[in-house]
Order: C-alpha cells, then sequence, then structure tokens
C-alpha cells in the first residue's frame, strides 16, 4: 500500500531522500546465479548522474553504489541486493529560503496537503534525485534480461521541444546514443538540439521533449491480459518518472489518426517464427508481447524549475515573486534516458518471472 | 502475481470469458455504510453495452447485473461486494472458422504463446466483454468517491480519426455528453463523427480517437509520491483498456513543445484555498491530487476487427486470407467513454483509501 | 489490503455472507493445462457439507459448485477460475431474535466494532459456511499439486477434547481416514470419539480438539526463508480456520521440553536422496520444506454456538439470557478435516508457483 | 512475491547477511508526524544484542542503529524509513568448515535445495542475526501504537524446558520482564531457568520453551474476518521467527479439553464499555480484536547449533561428524522477547493502518 515499492515478483523498494545522508534501494526477488558486478550498476549509475556535461545540473555527486547484500563471488544470491549510494553534495541551506513557498508546478503544496508536514530542504522524495534508486535497481534488472534473454534496451532522445530526430527502433545502438551529449543518436539533430538547450539555459528558462525506447529480444508471451499488461505496466512505470505527462506504445496517439485497415499488422513467418510485417502494436499485442521489440515514448514537459522571475503563493496564502537560484537541468531528457531504460528493464524482469509463475514448476523437476 | 486484480485498497478481482456461462467480478475493500443498489450499478452497464446504437456492434446483451454479496439494506457492509452478468447471447460458433488463425492484431497469437493453450470462441479474456467488470466495479468505486468527497467524473470522445471537439473540462456535464450518440458534449462536431462512424462501417473498415476525462472534486493529497503517482495508476488503469495505445494528463505530449516559463501553473488563492491559475499538470504535481481537476486524455486505436479481406498466417505458419463476419464495432470511443470513467474511479477510490490508511486512525480514536 | 484473498501467485479471493444468495471462490494464478472437472470440486465439497451424519449440524445444504470460468476441456487456460455455491437452506428469520444479543464467543461484538453495521443474518462473513470457498479453491490447488509433484496430502482427528488416535503421518491414507465418520483414521478411537461427541450433543453442549495433517512428496525448496516461510504461511492459513486457536508444526510445543541433542534431526542418504533419520522438523527448515513429509497441527476450541442457557449483554448493554436454537455441529473436527487440507494445498501451490518465479525462465526458453 | 517483506500498509523490508557488510531495514507506510528518535530503536536494538549475560552468545555486536531516512526534526515524515546496522564481529573464516557439511537442524540443505548456490558463511539470510531488522522495524511501530492507542506490549518467557513460571498477562509490565537475565517476570523462576540453562550450556547442549506476549490497549475492530484475522497474521509473524515450532492464542491447545459450555467467555459491560468476564478467547473474536488484552504463546524449540558431536552427511551424500564451535545461544528465549514484540507490534500497526483504509476519509474532510 505505501508507495515506494514497484514489482511484484521482481520487487524493487527505494528509500532516502535528496538532502539525507544517502539514498537506497533494494531488490527483491532477482534469481540466484545472475553474475553482477558493482561496475554494472556503476555503469548505469554514471549516466544518470548530475554534472556530466554542460547541459546538466553542475550539482557534484559522484554516485557511487555499494552493494551491501545479495551478492556472492559475482553472482546473485537469489535474496535482497541492497544498494546504498551517499549524499555528497546535499546543500539544505540553499533550500531556506523555499521553506514556505510553493514553487510553480512543484510537488511542494501537494507534499504538505498529503502529509500534513513539509520537509523543508529540496523537495525531499519528490527529488528526480530518487530516480538513483531506480536506476540501481533497473541495472540488476537489465543483468538478468540479458543473461536469460539476451534482451538490449536502448531509449534515446527523440525530440526536444520541438526538433525531433529520425531514429530507427529496430537498429539503434547504445554506442549510438551515447555518442553525443544529449542521448540523440542522430548526430545533426543532437547538434541543434545541444544549440537549443544551451539557448535555453542562458535564457533561464527549460524545456522538455520526448524520449524513445526501444527494447529488442522479449520473448512472446510476457504481460497479463486483463489489468496487468505489458503496456500498463509499462505506462505506469514511465509516468513514475518526475516530470514525465504522457506515454504511447507502438503507434500510440498518431496511429489513430488511421483506418483499421491502415493500422493493422498482418502476421507472416520470419526466419520460422511467427511475427508482424509491420509493428505498429509496439510490440504488445492483448497486453502480451508478441516478440517483436517493444517501442514506446515517453513525454517530457519543460523542468519546473527556472531561473526567471515566478509569482506564486505561500504557505499562508501570500502573494511572493521567486527566483530560483539552485542547480538544476535547463532540460531533464538527456539524463532521463538511463532512468527510462531502466525502469522498462524493471517492468520485464517482473513480467518474465511472473510468466514463470504461471507456468509453474514442470512435473517431476525438483523446485 | 496473476493479472486479473486492480488496486490495493479498493480491490477488484474480475472473471470470465466473452461466450463462458457468465462473466463477474469482485470489489474487495469498499467501505462499509456507502448507499448502493443494483440500478447505480446498472446505469453504467447500460451505457457500456452493445446495441446502444446504429454506431456499435449488434450482439445482443441485455447484461443485467445481479449483486450476490455484501449489501444489506441499500448499504454496502465493507465485506466483498460480487457481482455476475450472464453471457446471454455467446455464439462460439461463430468463432469455429478462426480456431487456428491469427487474426491481424488481435491477442490470438500472444495468448497462445502466453499459454500454450487457445480459446478456440472469440477471444476469451482478451475480448472487450471483459469490461462489463471493470465497469460494474467501477460503479461501485463511484458511488463511494460521490458519498464521500462529491466527486464528478465525466470522460467523452474528445476527437475521432482527425475530428476533434473543444471542450472544457472544467464545465463539461454528463448529461452533454449522453445527449449525443457519440458521447461527444459539442453536437455539432458529434454529428461529423457520426457521419464518419457511419462511412467507415460501410467500408468495413474501422477507426479510432481520443477519449478525455475530466475529474473535478478530487481533494489534494491523493497518490503516492514515488511509483504509485496518481497518474501512474491513472496511466496503468488506461492501458489496461482494449486497444487503447497511449495516455497524457494534462498538458501532455502537447506540453513538451512549451517552455518552462510558458507551462508553469502558478499557485493563487481561490475562495480561500490554494489553487493554479492554469492546469497544465492536469490536476496532479509530483504524483499527487492538486484539488484542481483531473484531466487525461487516452488514445484508441481503430477497432482490432474489420470487414475487410485480410492476409494473415495460422498456427501452423501457413499464409491465410481473413474477412470477418462477426459482430464488431467500427469505432469503440462511444462504448469506451463509461470504461474510462469506471478506470478512473477505481483509480481515485483505491488512493482515497490508501491516504486514509497513511493518515492512519486519530489518537484515542476507536479503531 | 482488504482481507479476502490468500495466496501471491496461486491468488483466491472469497466472497459471500451465509444468508445471501450464494457464496463463491476466484482461483486466479492456477497454471494453464492441469487437468480440472467440477466434480474434483464437488468431491471435497461433500466432504465439507453439513449433515452428513449425526454429527454434524442438519442444516441441509446440497453445496453444487458450478464452475463459470477458466476452464476448456476439462482444462484449465492460466485464466481465473470461477465457482459458485447457491445457498439453499438459508433461514435469516431463525437469526431474527439474535439481532442485538452478542453471542458469547462470537464475532458479533467484534464485527459491529470494525463495520459500524452488523449483518442481522447469521454471522455473514464470520460463518463458517465462508469456508465453502476454501475447500473449492483448495481442491484446484490440490489437483496442480498432484498433477506436477505427486503431493498426497491427508489431514484426520488426531484428538477429540481428550481422546487422542495414534496415527503415523508417513503412511495414512485417505481411506483410512473417510472410513469413520469422526475422519479419525484409528477406528478403535473413532468410536469412542462418536460416543463422546453423542453424549456432547446430547447435554446442549460443544467440543473441541486436535487436527493433523501430513503431506507427503513436496519437494525441497519451497518456502521463503525470512517472513513468508512455508510453516508462517501454513500457521497463517489455518489460523484462519473458523474456531482454530493454535498451530504447530513438527515437534511443535511438545518439542519445547526435548534438549537440542535429543530434537536435532540428523541428515541421512536414503534411496540416494539426502533426507533426515527423524521429522522432528516436520517438514521444514529455515522455512523452506526439506522433502520430507510436512505434518503440522490445528487446535480447534469447543464449539461457540450451545443449547445451554449462557448470560450476555446485548447492543446496548443490557444483560439477557440466551438459550441458542440454531443449527450447529456440537463438534466441529471431522468437518474441519477437508478445510485443513484444502487450506494446506493452497498455501502449497502458492509457494511452488512463487518457487518457479524465483528461478525464472531458463536462459533461451520461450516464455 | 519474494519473501522479505511483511506487512501491507505498514510495510517492512530486510535485507542483509549475517557475515555480510551490513544489514537492514526499510519501513514503508508509517504515518507522519509520529514522534521517533534513534534511541528509540537503539533500546530495543539493545535488548536483542548478543552478548548481554552469560547466557546468550558471545559474539561481540554492539549493534548501533543509523537511520538513514524519513525523519524530519524527531517526527516520520510519512516516508520510507531506512535503518542500517554495520556488521562488525563477522567471521565467516570460522564457517569455512562447514561450508559443504549439512549442519542437523540447520537450513543449510534447505537453501542448497531451494537457490542452488550456498551462503558459504554462517548461514545467510537463514541466520537470526536477520531478525536486527524485525526488532528496528518493530520501535517504530511500537511508536506509533503507543502514541495512537496508548497500546503496551510485553512479552517474557513463560516456560523453559519444563520450568514454567506463572504470569498474569493483565497486569505484567516491562520493568518485570527485565529485572532478571532470563526476562521471566517471576523471580523465583527466572533463577531456576538461568541455572538449568547454565548446566546445558556446560553439556555443550540446548533447550527451548515458550514465550508468552499480552498486548493491552489494542482498540476493538482490528483484524480481518476472512484470510487475515488478527491471529492468522500473528501466527505468522511468530512462525517467521527463528526456532518457533508453534503458536496458540487465548485458551490455545489446552482450551480444545474443554466444554463449549466451559470455554466461552461471556459477555459483560465494564466500565460503559463492552467487554468480556473472560479471555479464553486471547483478545480477539472472527479475526478481530475484541479490546481485551491480546494474548499468545510462541513455541520454541531448543537451539539447533550444539557443542556435542553429531552425524549428519555432506553435500556430496558423505557420512560426516559434526562439533560446532561457533558462537551461539544455548537458549534462545531471552533474546527472542524482544523479538516477539516486535512482530506483534508490526502486525497490529499494518491492521490499524488497514482499518483505517477499510472505514476511508470521512465525508468533506480534506484528504
Amino acid at each position: 500500500m505505501p508507495g515506494s515499492s514497484i514489482g511484484q515478483a521482481f520487487r524493487v523498494t527505494t528509500w532516502g531522500e535528496s538532502h539525507g545522508p544517502a539514498i537506497g534501494v533494494v531488490v527483491d526477488g532477482c534469481p540466484p546465479r545472475i553474475p553482477l558486478s558493482a561496475s554494472d550498476v556503476q555503469e548505469e549509475l554514471d549516466r544518470r548522474r548530475p554534472g556530466q556535461s554542460g547541459l546538466t545540473t553542475p550539482r557534484k555527486e559522484a554516485d557511487r553504489v555499494a552493494i551491501q547484500s545479495g551478492l556472492i563471488a559475482g553472482q546473485t544470491t537469489g535474496h535482497p541486493i541492497a544498494m546504498v549510494v551517499q549524499n555528497k553534495d546535499a546543500r539544505p541551506a540553499d533550500y531556506e529560503a523555499l521553506k514556505t513557498v510553493y514553487r510553480p508546478s512543484h510537488a511542494d503544496y501537494t507534499f504538505e496537503a498529503k502529509y500534513g508536514i513539509r520537509d523543508p530542504s529540496g523537495g525531499g522524495r519528490s527529488s528526480a534525485r530518487v530516480t538513483v534508486g531506480h536506476v540501481a535497481a533497473g541495472a540488476v534488472a537489465r543483468r538478468f534480461l540479458e543473461e536469460r534473454f539476451g534482451v538490449e534496451c536502448t531509449a534515446y532522445v527523440k525530440r526536444t521541444k520541438d526538433i525531433e530526430a529520425d531514429v530507427d527502433p529496430e537498429t539503434v545502438t547504445r554506442g549510438e546514443v551515447e555518442r553525443t551529449p544529449v542521448r540523440c543518436p542522430d548526430p545533426e539533430t543532437a547538434s541543434r538540439m545541444v544549440e537549443l538547450i544551451e539557448r535555453t539555459r542562458d535564457a533561464r528558462d527549460s524545456l522538455g521533449g520526448v524520449v524513445e525506447c526501444s527494447v529488442r529480444g522479449v520473448p512472446p508471451g510476457l504481460g497479463e491480459p486483463v489489468f496487468d499488461k505489458l503496456e500498463s505496466d509499462l505506462a505506469k512505470a514511465m509516468l513514475a518518472i518526475n516530470a514525465s505527462k504522457g506515454f504511447e506504445i507502438g503507434s500510440g496517439f498518431a496511429g489513430t489518426r488511421l483506418f483499421g485497415s491502415e493500422h493493422n499488422d498482418r502476421f507472416v513467418m520470419k526466419d520460422g517464427r511467427t511475427a508482424t510485417a509491420t509493428n505498429r502494436a509496439g510490440g504488445v499485442l492483448g497486453g502480451i508481447s508478441t516478440g517483436m521489440p517493444i517501442v514506446f515514448r515517453v513525454a517530457f514537459k519543460p523542468t519546473s524549475t527556472i531561473g526567471k522571475a515566478q509569482r506564486t503563493v505561500d504557505s499562508e496564502g501570500k502573494e511572493v515573486t521567486l527566483a530560483t537560484k539552485g542547480r538544476h537541468d535547463p532540460c531533464v531528457l538527456p539524463r532521463a534516458v538511463p532512468i527510462v531504460e531502466a525502469m522498462a528493464c524493471l517492468v520485464l524482469a517482473d513480467h518474465a518471472l511472473r510468466q514463470a509463475a504461471l507456468r509453474g514448476p514442470e512435473t517431476g523437476q525438483p523446485a
């Protein structure tokens, strides 16, 4: 019932505030004997970390992960994997002035309404810093999916404000994505995005866009047909990422403009396996994976924190003017890429284990 | 872990196949002493029922609900509310010919991959008929929300293919929605939609569109800040509706084209309460309701079943040509309206009870 | 969060009151392709049914089960299995006089405290009649366990008041148990038990005792090591049976009187498999099955409903004298036997599926 | 599905192995604004710590708790409370010799069967060391229960092998319990227990017994009537404690020897409230608290680790003789007392929040 966990079989619980001593996550349910090292996790955290380029917040966080449990000799044991990252550059004092102000489009007011108490320092659990846990857990899920299915999960910046890239989700690689600071695999578009982000940053403003994610190698049969559809759980996971406002899979909103005869994906045989000629479904039918690439997009609003002066009210209802001086990203998209991948891996790992449960143990097998 | 339940505190479990003897749902966790009658439920089922107009499938289903438990003297008791609807017009024979064919963009193939077995009659649990349970349960949730908060939940067809209506989510009423057969509250646009749907039906084709939903009267404070954000659970619920391919809340995908300074909703005082001057957030900040109307949209693909001939393969990999003769909707949008409302009410009722748990019992109160 | 479900992977939800139109259960998560028929379920319900002999309540209930979903051609489909039993002999009027009285050791008072409302007719959800759902669901779990592991689950009356039977849990069979009306496999002790129960019934009194259960064929490895130990979930399931007041596994309370050197079960090889020379553990170590028979006992208090006059108070605090005329068992033990078995099967089936999830799908396998 | 969490509304997740760097727990769902300090938790951990007296293992662990999140200015915030305790005196080498041996009545064999991998160092998650997390979380639950209801939860050693104390659960205090090293509130019996434990330790043997727990001040109405009965969840929680083999509430197994007319608790008015003249029920009826003290007992087997030589087999099936040299308790009872209390508090806190959810928010109230 409390909301800090996700997944049913591959179960993740996060804890920690942006300005407390540390932030952490517990992964329970990862199968035993999956090769895993701290550097598998660190690699993903490094992609999420602030300060990677001039495009992101200058907050300095090394974000070194320490794995506290659940590993023996480089393999998972089947027991909870606890991971902790110390908060090094917490500056609660920066937020002192904001103690009673409701920042526009931030969660200050809603947290106070919910809990009847306010974390005076920098957003607490509403801070994007909590996604450290998402990414660390996602790295474990990714290792499991690679090991058992050879899954490749690749997200990238598809659009920044009005600048959109043309990317083929069937072939895009992580190498191409990591080549540009904005994590857009099309270098020419990426340059224009960078230029726009820098211009926006200098104007003390912010912008949003769309991240697309392609997951190849997912076997057919994952997902539950009624409420826990694979796309349902992906949608839930993506809307849980800070600043996301929308999710679409396959043809998504654009597909609603087609006739059925234009939209349907016909089945064909490919290399001896059942496949579809097109993939407007985005890799799912009836809530269950088809074996085709899972392709979806997530909408991110422009960052709420901007340097421009804004009017708002405080907790006593008084009108105030706010001009933020904190350390923030003008555009969250590049850093959202590893978070989108992490959340996708969490959902897929969970459904892979749920499918193993549904099928149950085989006759005569040891448990 | 199995996927036929939704909600944690207000918990709903559905059962039944489209062509079995009956279909049903169990609602567990509804608070005691909420006024509820079978006609409250029937009213919503009648809106979902096929055959309401020439726009929908001619399948004849009276869909009479029988409440089997959980009520005494017109009030809920706090015990599970079981509701059953008999299937009257099941015609498994209609589907005999489809037994081995993988219908394009249907779940035949994925179900077979998942379960290793195929329900030969009409889709089984992948049929839209299972949403009878969603709607019946949603009617209970709606009564609870009305009773305790005065919530008004109103969905409507916002767009059919390229025909889009201009609707004000702050003022739209159910009366306006029900006035047109297509459930679009703008009568002039509704006429054009009807004409398009009829034309498409006659062409043995299908179309999709967008349903928008506005929920007014939700108190601030509902939703969990990290994984079970209110918008996350709404997204999950909406993507669980048959044929849905996307979800967006507030400014959604369009909002990603604005600068932060254009997008942020500034806080103001309205009637002595904290509110926002605009509502690009769509009623949620940081995963928690703001008290402003919750406004979201759901994308529905064009119906997969079309009368036009289509090529596909069967379970033995043989190419076949398919021309469906079944009874189907050329456009699911009008019937999706009560389903969207039902799912929204389920999510909100669940979070209202979760919030009561988070706050816990007050000091000295009896349990 | 609501309490009408049990199990995580093999998930059971029950509904219905003793004096409503029907009572039912939904089993979600049973693997596909398990052979199952209504008669498999009916056979267990017949063992639970009242009126089997002069030892039990004369309430007449045919308790015919109707399976509403989840089966095709005699096999499970992997979808929810809904089962419904009509209430035929409900006599709410019998309970009219009790409307405001708190019957001693019944749940009248606690239900009113919990729900703020009282089901005036015969106990509602606190009635032993709700165990119809437990037994029906248990029959499905039993079929699964038989099919995949060859599990044999046999419970029996071990003790009635002070009359105790000597039974070998390693060899006892269902045939031996069913041979006597009291479901004690030792015929001579059974006769003495019958005589005591009849004498107690004639004195308008009631008695209790102990049911023992032996489950053979459970593979090693089921159960979770920390909170969801196999014995934890068995204890929970057994304490959920009406009138039960205690649970012990293996040596139980008596074993606490031994030294460790007397109590430890040493490991040996038997038929090429690791086993233990003795089984004081009762088939579990560290919360996980050992492969030895799982042996546990459940304490049932004497039935609360007795014909003798009793003093108590009513909901207004007034002292009243109560002499019940309802139809009740002087001893619940014989009918508790199939309920204990059913609950044990539910727990074991759930853990078998959870173990399949923990191990996850194998490399390269289709889902 | 994985087994390292307990509770639904007050949700606890533990992690860590006995010989890893640290052990920890996350409490999610504790209501905001409950006064809580590290010393509240430390006090309970100090009672659980090894080395408190000559009766317990000489393993040296300071067990200092660090609270990492979820507190502001001495109050809970409603966010996850993460607590970590470093392992200081881990000596994996001590266990090197045991790497392949299946210690009698330990979980070595079952863990290997379950996970297909063995933690070579001292039991891993099967070690009693994991109860550090139980006790830390229980301390938070206790603070909540004290604050909101004034609950008093007091456990004590009721019996050690055959030495039994006479204790009144209606009046016993923590002060009386803590006065003796064996945590038996009857000083004369306590002396005899101490003497027996010392004699057993010197004989390189071990012993078991019974812990009784009394919880006063629980309001009527907690617990769910069908599967999640209050006694069901208490039974589950108690059987999850290492070495426990049985649970009984109220009259328990002894009560099965009474007639109904002797056993029933009649209702009376006490101080204007409904109460029962006796409390054979142990504070629950129909799974729901009555408002009378909740009284239950837990059976603990003699410690499995003994110094005496024992025969067993290793993972290759070879017979070996084992004489343990590790640091272990001859009797776990005194240290089990705070663990029993902690688990009881976890169950009660969870049900208190679940009851708040069941009742739901009141009309017109802010969320």
